[in-house]
């Protein structure tokens, strides 16, 4: 395929154009994917998530300055969820917004959700291996973290860096509590604020339950005046070297692959159930007689599944 | 089955050992869920979600002590989403915090997640059947609402209540965001506080891009001083009359109906990849060559899904 062709020889339109397929759900993208696999696995793949305001993007802007700095390559993915009430987006605008969207050694993507069965993922996971196989060095994943949709997005990379703020306030202790335990690096964010050092002692405190050999290190940072960043970067940087030197990181890219490998054959799966219009329209018909209590749920699906390994279509 | 026959006569014990079988996932399951259903359907499911900290359980508890004085028997199903860090639970203590324990017309029951494959909310919507085949008039599904899975959960219900809170911030704008639309009635929670009129504009104004012909109501409550729980409840009500007169009822339910139909067949397909010890260990090795580069993650992805597709094993 002359695109890959292309991307392999570090061509950046190649690269967005792949992507794009990625996202349209192109029928030749799983062969695509397949075919640059092996080139991937020499990006390191940063995480980043935190609430909404935490300043996850312009984190990551600095973070990408130094790295440039150190000229390294850098990719960008902001996972963007937007909701199909208000039309509107959160990152939607994080592209125009950089000042790194002119530098030749730095990609800046947006990926939206598209209604898509669980595709975000893996769309997601399909944009970071072109950008792999690109040449890029590292490779940021940024999302909302909110939704746990998100969390598994961010799971997906070596290190996850999750960034707090002061003063989140008792309220959201338990969006806390959800996802901190995917951290490998906390950044407290905005540490010019009052309550910085609390919010420090209380994630420290919830990180004496961790059980890993890895302790995560809490850093305060004011990304803004780009005050701390360097020594965050130094903390990433010291994570990506203790799973090189522990295997841990080919461990960790196992049980990312496996989760990986089971949401591609159960995307495949879906497609089998509702691929055509037809089956569609079928599975409707079916739901409003259950809807009706004239048919229950359990044994209709129990036929699809059957109809499904059995081949019969 | 002995149980069902209790349970379709109301006896309460039978309606808690099947809801536990459900929750361990036992395989006569399926079959007696199956056998119920047809004895489902009356009760009004309520689902209801917001921000932790806006004071659903509370609210829930003086709903349910409205309806009580209308001689409606209750049901509250607190979905539960532990940690698998902190080993800790946001909705652990729901049951024995309740007074209303000890009322046998109310049927109070936490469900966790035990890590299944998006077993929570099959497992939370069987649930619902058990007790609406035992005779309760409203059913309400609490969840904390802050992720994707929840809001899944949630939606299955006839009507669904978003519990707001004055002064959330910009900050978790895109929360609401993510959320909101799902909620037929607002409930602005703690409104003694200042800022709940700006809360109220702001969702107001946020519901003006709603294209559907039922309108919202946004109410203002105090749900621990009692305030305004009369009115918020016959909102509720209200909308429960607009679903049956208008036929979104039905409507409604298919289109739940139709995602509980594919996620029991996916959740069965799952089983078929992974079900056993075998299997797992087999996709184990497959995800530390691919994580190796030695194998793609798409062709093995494939392989599984022939395999299940043609029965080979």
């Amino acid at each position: 395929m002359e695109l890959v062709e292309r991307l392999l020889k570090g061509d950046k339109r190649a690269a967005a154009r792949l992507i794009t397929m990625v996202e349209n759900n192109d029928p030749a993208v799983i062969a695509m994917l397949s075919e640059i696999y092996k080139y991937t696995g020499k990006a390191e793949v940063i995480g980043i998530t935190g609430p909404p305001g935490s300043g996850k993007s312009t984190l990551t802007d600095k973070l990408t300055k130094l790295l440039r700095k150190q000229n390294k390559k850098v990719g960008i993915i902001a996972v963007d969820p937007t909701s199909p009430f208000t039309g509107g987006s959160i990152l939607g605008d994080r592209i125009r917004m950089s000042d790194l969207n002119t530098d030749p050694g730095v990609f800046i993507r947006s990926m939206g959700t598209r209604g898509h069965l669980g595709g975000l993922a893996l769309a997601t996971l399909g944009a970071v291996k072109i950008l792999d196989a690109y040449g890029l060095d590292y490779i940021f994943i940024e999302t909302v973290g909110v939704g746990q949709s998100e969390v598994d997005i961010v799971k997906a990379a070596d290190t996850v860096l999750m960034v707090m703020v002061p003063g989140l306030g008792d309220d959201i202790q338990a969006i806390k509590a959800g996802i901190m335990e995917i951290g490998d690096v906390f950044a407290i964010n905005k540490a010019d604020r009052e309550g910085a050092d609390r919010t420090k002692t209380e994630i420290e405190m919830m990180l004496d339950f961790n059980e890993g050999d890895w302790r995560p290190p809490v850093k305060k940072v004011v990304a803004i005046h780009n005050e701390g960043v360097e020594t965050l970067l130094e903390s990433i940087q010291r994570h990506r070297t203790y799973l090189e030197d522990t295997g841990e990181l080919i461990e960790r890219r196992s049980k990312n692959s496996e989760r990986e490998i089971l949401d591609l054959a159960q995307h495949s799966l879906m497609k089998k159930m509702v691929g055509t219009e037809e089956d569609k329209y079928e599975i409707k018909v079916f739901a409003e007689k259950v809807a009706k209590r004239k048919m229950d749920p359990y044994t209709i699906s129990n036929e699809i599944v059957e109809k499904i390994t059995n081949k019969k279509d």
